[in-house]
């Protein structure tokens, strides 16, 4: 039952952006990684949460989408996510926040998989460029992006070639 | 129903010693891990198996149990885990690991957990101890080792008291 719901988790790039997800459905989300383990329970992350196409906006510019698809810049206009939990981390809470947002993204994606949406952990970010955008205190680190949305492409599992190549790609029908 | 598994996913730290966790199970953990989110799919993530008492028994002293459970040195013998899956990060592979190995651990314990077992992250690690104790070599990192058993404790959540103190405890029934 767990596998059926982590083999459906995969990372959704592609969404119907019209789609709406609401903010409590995200409190929902947040509230699995509020209980899921936590480093000496210090309960270090925090998050934001957006849901609006303004606040969307915003955040979509400071983020790389898809590191070995080259010649793809990310989800145009249309196919973008509906919403973002982005994971920071307390620095007067904790220096270390070990592997604490792993923790807590991975039950949040797939929570968002029970519910039929979808998304993908983004970690490479324009960091500098999204505190100044949302002014993100300095007291927080930002951890991770998840994108959340009605995933609108199909992903499928293949078993690794004998080259090794571990570079996921895109066919000609974009699966 | 994810928020239920989620939520019986507490962190176990005694356990009913003598129950047999078989290295078919442990392999089907480490399988729903491989089938989770890796940076860059990358799968820089490796793992050590240990089932059997002799290799359960060098792993044991390296253990940091409790930070805040201050008399308690950890489980006594009769009430040590059954199995440990211990996480590394093979650095020829990457360099950074990000927070694969929390992804990877929330999978695996969320899926002993709905098999009837439970565990515990422990990332507090005399890490040159293990390393020599189990003769891993330098290539690979020390992230994480993963506690599991047949929970022999029972961990109930309570909401945060007015003093803000996040340390778990024990009451005279030792819950």
């Amino acid at each position: 039952m767990l596998k059926k719901l982590i083999l459906k988790n995969r990372s959704y790039r592609r969404f119907y952006q019209t789609h709406i997800i609401k903010v409590k459905t995200l409190k929902g989300l947040v509230d699995l990684a509020r209980i899921s383990a936590s480093a000496g329970n210090l309960q270090s992350l925090k998050y934001i949460l957006s849901c609006n196409p303004k606040k969307n906006n915003l955040i979509f510019p400071y983020l790389k989408w898809a590191i070995y698809l080259k010649d793809w810049p990310g989800p145009k206009e249309g196919q973008r996510p509906s919403a973002y939990i982005i994971i920071l981390g307390d620095t007067q809470i904790s220096k270390n926040f070990w592997c604490d947002h792993g923790i807590a993204a991975q039950s949040i994606l797939l929570g968002a998989v029970e519910q039929g949406l979808g998304g993908c952990m983004i970690a490479s970010i324009d960091r500098e460029g999204l505190r100044k955008a949302l002014n993100i205190d300095a007291r927080y680190e930002i951890h991770l992006v998840i994108a959340l949305g009605k995933p609108r492409e199909k992903v499928v599992i293949e078993k690794l070639g004998k080259d090794g190549d571990i570079k996921y790609w895109r066919d000609k029908k974009n699966i």
